[in-house]
């Protein structure tokens, strides 16, 4: 007899039907999905999507414009003048972060900078509709998301900023809050590191492809560093979506985090009532809510 | 020029000092740890560690009695009866959970039984002694550690239940409340899936080697199982290393929960001094608290 632990996913088809026999007081995740009408996806913009290419496939992050535009723009930069062509993960800390770069820094970078000034939180009145949610959170007097991302704010200090969870994409800096620049990148696969936030500029969240990520073999060096050059994992190159012909780009949707069809998925995730749970916790935290991808079909 | 993230462990050996010309007005999680006295410090118990032996090496689980008595024994039974020789793991699911079992459910359990009445929750009256967090929790009134594991706890209801962090050890179950029993078992690979707190049976925590499973192939079928049974990772053994010869024990020692050690440790992560950090949240979530294993050395 095989016990299975029921699933918890908001992306569709992936949660199991409920047993017929059992009453379902609330719709389900993927019930609640497939009712969303098409106007409460959006598609991935090229213009603001990475692809990380590895030999084991493709990542897909999408970039925060609104909340880094400098380090997003000079990322952007850096894909266009081919500076990750032949980079590498060079760190995969269990529990925490991958992270990878061109080892030897020497190639050109283009247009981009090597450094910029940090884009670690961003006034409230700048940014992107918030859409809150309700629960107490350890870490912030608000969490939420803007865009699709999840951000945290301080309305008495007036600042929001992103926020660390599963997935998201950070660029590593050294001491001082300015030496980062989005050369050297890291992408989180753990537990959320929340202490990070507004220490690191955040630029984005992998939507797709973060399992090719977060099972690469942990560095045994200081940090989760690779000891050896020849652990280093090869990454075949980074390109914005828009910079390449669209027969190579994926026809990727996210839903919107401001529909109602999200709003409900999280109610969902807050009070479980399908025939598995015993006992709804009532509360849901901001990095527990991931936020579903599905391919467009062709167009 | 590499750019390193600085670290964020508790774990002895792993931190970077900080560079000699920076103020440093607290000392450093790794300086708490080499300030500890050896009475902070308690060994594995072998009676109550679980070797799960695979290809790639050994996990380490510690099995906490105090909450799960009758699910602990149950395991116990099964690994004296071998009941686990030859299993797999049967499910990796990214972000969330690996799993393993007999899949095909026919070897003799020994004094083992099938199934058990849930132990989800228990009162506070009869748990161990209990060390609280400052901070709020998303998920429960309070938060804190009882010898060695994360727990939580609701004082208005006078009950206490293991949480599920990173490295937590549950016992898996069909809808029934008590239809699990420990044959199949699953391992916390993800951000803190804690609406799964009081709907499971947990049993313990990995203390050493959750890389081996975390860094697993993530299965393909509905929730992370293997599609294909050749897919499967073969276990060698699963055994209480009081069943081990001496010789063939870890001499593994746990930083105990309720000293001023550990105290010190949260605090330092609560609020951080380092030359890296910008912003100290003031705050610590208590699955990003981990607590530090080390080799105790021949005796």
């Amino acid at each position: 007899m095989l016990r299975k632990l029921v699933p918890i996913v908001l992306a569709a088809g992936l949660a199991l039907p409920a047993s017929a026999d059992e009453p379902k007081p609330t719709p389900s995740a993927a019930e609640i999905l497939a009712a969303a009408p098409a106007s409460d996806w959006r598609l991935l913009d090229p213009a603001n999507t990475l692809y990380l290419d590895l030999p084991a496939g493709r990542v897909v992050i999408e970039l925060a414009p609104a909340f880094a535009p400098n380090h997003v723009a000079n990322i952007k930069a850096m894909a266009a003048a081919r500076y990750f062509d032949d980079a590498f993960i060079v760190r995969a800390q269990d529990n925490y972060v991958v992270q990878w770069s061109q080892p030897d820094g020497t190639r050109p970078m283009g247009a981009a900078k090597k450094t910029l000034a940090a884009e670690f939180d961003r006034p409230i009145a700048s940014a992107p509709p918030f859409t809150r949610l309700p629960d107490a959170d350890t870490y912030a007097p608000e969490t939420g998301f803007s865009d699709g991302f999840p951000v945290a704010r301080d309305p008495a200090e007036g600042r929001v900023w992103l926020a660390h969870c599963y997935g998201m994409v950070g660029a590593g800096r050294d001491n001082d809050a300015d030496s980062g620049g989005g050369a050297e990148l890291y992408a989180v696969i753990g537990h959320a590191p929340r202490n990070l936030d507004r220490n690191v500029t955040l630029v984005g969240r992998v939507v797709q492809g973060i399992e090719l990520l977060s099972v690469l073999p942990r560095g045994t060096a200081e940090l989760g560093f690779y000891d050896k050059p020849e652990q280093r994992v090869p990454i075949r190159q980074i390109r914005l979506a828009a910079d390449l012909p669209a027969a190579e780009r994926l026809n990727l949707e996210v839903l919107r985090t401001d529909s109602a069809t999200f709003s409900k998925l999280v109610e969902a995730r807050r009070n479980r009532h399908d025939a598995w749970y015993k006992y709804a916790s009532g509360h849901v935290d901001l990095c527990s809510i991931r936020v579903p991808t599905r391919e467009a079909g062709p167009r």
